[in-house]
């Protein structure tokens, strides 16, 4: 008989008692105050529940993507009010906006030409905002830089050509949002600059941390009086064939053929619904993420995942029976990504009515594991709200720091909220970032929960602080 | 001509400074001291490499699963002491041990047979260590049971029927090796204890946080002496299904046939680079993972990352011109998912040798996202090590937490070595954990090399400190 050796058995329990002895180790205690319970309540519900990731699955697959005034988005606006108020919401309601409508027709082709390699395909997208190339298409050498600026240097040999604009995001940072800051003047302000040197047109290189083969799309930005010319990203993977094929063929041409245009204004919405506070109901909490997103995913990380964890917070509160002071306002934000004319709006008429503000919160980072929040406030406040950071040691969000909240909700500093960012882990945000990539089955049910709970918590938290107020007020 | 308004480019514009002043903000300044900017540039040279992506690609795609005794485990020997030497190891060794073998065989077949649904397949796989069905299979009733201690009271029913325990892993928890941990006892001891009731065969959930349709296979262990029964996997969604059936129909047939078997034992190797130490040559500095893994997926996260990760270290030190005081040793452990007959060895050879050992780092929770490091070493030590906490807060890896290492090197606390291991966000690692899904693409490049980063820097620390000896001793 295959005896299992007696040194074998000692070593498989050692390491089943080094495993436990390291999780005990790891999972600490936290205070065991009421609040801290009820934090633990409030995660224990979230990583145990399906019902968000449902929610995403639905508006991803159901829906798909969803570009600002696209009748997918007037789709996504339906969904989310129905899952609104099936997580509870007291009411529901649609915030009527005009969004710009841009759209991007037939898929675009394009091609390297060049002696050496013959006709060789390479990926590319419409930049969104960008004028098409009518369907005769554009078919012209190319002139590669690494910044703007050069251009003033090159301005005789841009003149009638392709800019190709290829600096890549430094993967030096840490934090990824700082190597797409670095990189993302190329697609916002490219055409426009090239344009004043005569340029045909723009290839941006897609401002991602991956090294892939698909394009990465995002809003460019015209000059109003200049010369609109078109603009399309080409995956990073091509960009460095292109580049590679550049240095070997300086005289090669690049043919691109893009059908977008930009259509009529149409109406949108925002999506609100509301748990009604107890103490203070005129005085209001937003939590969102917005609504619409780029065309060529599903925008499941952005910001299908702010939505609906912004949905899960009220999900939350309702079924574990906190009713909280203020008035919890769930907004889902429509047209981020083009013009932000949903988070002006919003808060337009937030400020007609006179409406009070006490927390804004925002999540527009993609759903991954959390660790702290953005907090745009004085220092003192600041200080006085890491006081809370220990609540969320067990989850490892505890990172509490000054700083921006984001682009939906800054306007609402200005009626006296607080305002503040859910921040997560930023690795694998620009893998997926405005591409085909940006899939629902990239996101990780629990990752995304975490996010729902820390969210929830947070609100929980300040939304109970008598304090905060008198240091706002400060 | 279509005017961008004045509001909507303020909107950007105001866009663009926020997330600038988030990022300036999360980026903090660490302290300027020496060793800060060398760790600054080993995150630096780990961030923009590709050579661990690449390597891991090579282990996962030219070499795949690689099961202890395998030939697909010695062309892992092969390939990684090639890739030992080009990142720059002084020596390159094998150290021989023998190893058991496991086959799984032709590939498992399983259904439910039922009068209400008829014949239904459903995913499973061998459990490692197995013994087969035999060609013709088995086939009988079946018992659920959540619970190991529920065996003594069903005792009557358990005779000659097939055992199916459907614990979930509890999804409570922040870290999930603690779910796992919670449910693996079904896994590990499930067949010995079913055996004693005579049982015919027994059907294990997947251990996973995922409700996903891929079995998650894993060891188990016969008792000695015991009887030794087939045992199976089956995954999650499977199980919800098979148990929803035995609830309508609890006369329903389950038939399982798996082929796998116990072979005789073949010889293998630890695979071991150093790079020799300027000081203290003869003091030992081990960093490592196993090189062995599961046969259903291609072992990215378990272990491939780890290994790789180890052979960055060295690379690291080779690339930045780091020479180690005490001797680094790369070490590939072969064999931990079987009977850990690699690490048994690695440590009687160092004792048989009177080797001194210094440190001991494991990476065996995946390529994700660290977050911090267990020690498993007195609390003063760890209290003093905590002091280097501050190097990594700009990576947000700098939880220290007194706690177990690895399996791979506990045993070497005997010799002397603090010993540690890399901790990581866990929130996916049982996603593909022991199945088909643990393949390469499930591994971003940046998550990855965090993880080389942090080791190099924790070793490059720890060599360094001059007063950690004496501590020690104390």
């Amino acid at each position: 008989m295959n005896r299992t050796p007696l040194a074998i058995r000692r070593a498989l329990t050692a390491r089943i008692f080094i495993a436990a002895a390291a999780l005990a180790m790891a999972c600490g205690a936290a205070a065991q105050d009421s609040d801290s319970l009820v934090i633990a309540s409030i995660y224990r519900e979230a990583l145990n529940s399906h019902a968000a990731y449902d929610n995403l699955r639905a508006l991803c697959k159901d829906v798909g993507g969803r570009l600002t005034g696209s009748p997918a988005a007037a789709a996504a606006v339906e969904l989310t009010s129905a899952m609104l108020a099936a997580a509870g919401a007291d009411t529901v309601s649609l915030q009527p906006l005009t969004v710009p409508r841009w759209f991007r027709g037939e898929k675009e082709t394009a091609f390297v030409d060049s002696e050496r390699h013959g006709q060789v395909p390479v990926h590319v997208c419409a930049l969104g905002g960008s004028v098409g190339t009518g369907p005769g298409g554009l078919r012209t050498g190319v002139v590669e830089v690494a910044h703007i600026d050069s251009l003033a240097v090159l301005a005789d040999l841009v003149k009638g050509r392709i800019v190709f604009f290829n600096r890549r995001a430094d993967q030096s940072y840490f934090n990824t949002f700082r190597s797409y800051s670095g990189a993302v003047d190329q697609r916002i302000s490219g055409a426009a600059r090239a344009a004043l040197y005569g340029a045909a047109g723009v290839v941006v290189r897609s401002v991602t941390t991956a090294l892939d083969t698909v394009p990465h799309t995002g809003i460019l930005r015209y000059e109003e009086e200049g010369q609109k010319i078109p603009a399309v990203a080409i995956s990073t993977a091509d960009a460095d064939l292109l580049s590679a094929w550049l240095r070997d063929d300086p005289g090669l041409q690049l043919f691109i053929r893009t059908a977008c245009e930009r259509r009529e204004e149409v109406q949108s919405f925002n999506v609100i619904g509301e748990l009604a506070g107890s103490d203070f109901p005129d005085e209001y909490i937003t939590v969102g993420g917005h609504l619409d997103s780029w065309d060529l995913g599903e925008g499941a990380h952005d910001d299908g995942a702010g939505c609906i964890q912004a949905i899960e917070v009220l999900r939350l509160f309702r079924e574990l029976g906190i009713r909280p002071r203020h008035t919890l306002r769930v907004v889902m934000f429509m047209d981020e990504e083009v013009a932000q004319t949903g988070s002006s709006e919003y808060a337009r008429q937030a400020e007609a009515a006179g409406e009070r503000h006490f927390l804004a919160l925002e999540a527009d980072h993609g759903g991954f594991t959390p660790s702290g929040f953005t907090i745009d406030v004085p220092a003192p406040v600041v200080d006085h709200l890491r006081g809370y950071e220990k609540y969320f040691v067990p989850y490892q969000a505890d990172r509490f720091i000054r700083g921006g909240s984001g682009p939906d909700i800054w306007r609402l500093k200005e009626l006296g909220a607080v305002t503040a960012g859910l921040v997560v882990d930023s690795q694998r945000y620009f893998d997926y970032h405005h591409s085909a990539k940006d899939v629902f089955g990239q996101v990780n049910r629990r990752e995304l929960q975490l996010g729902s709970a820390a969210m929830a918590a947070f609100v929980y938290l300040l939304d109970r602080d008598e304090s905060l107020e008198a240091l706002l007020k400060r």
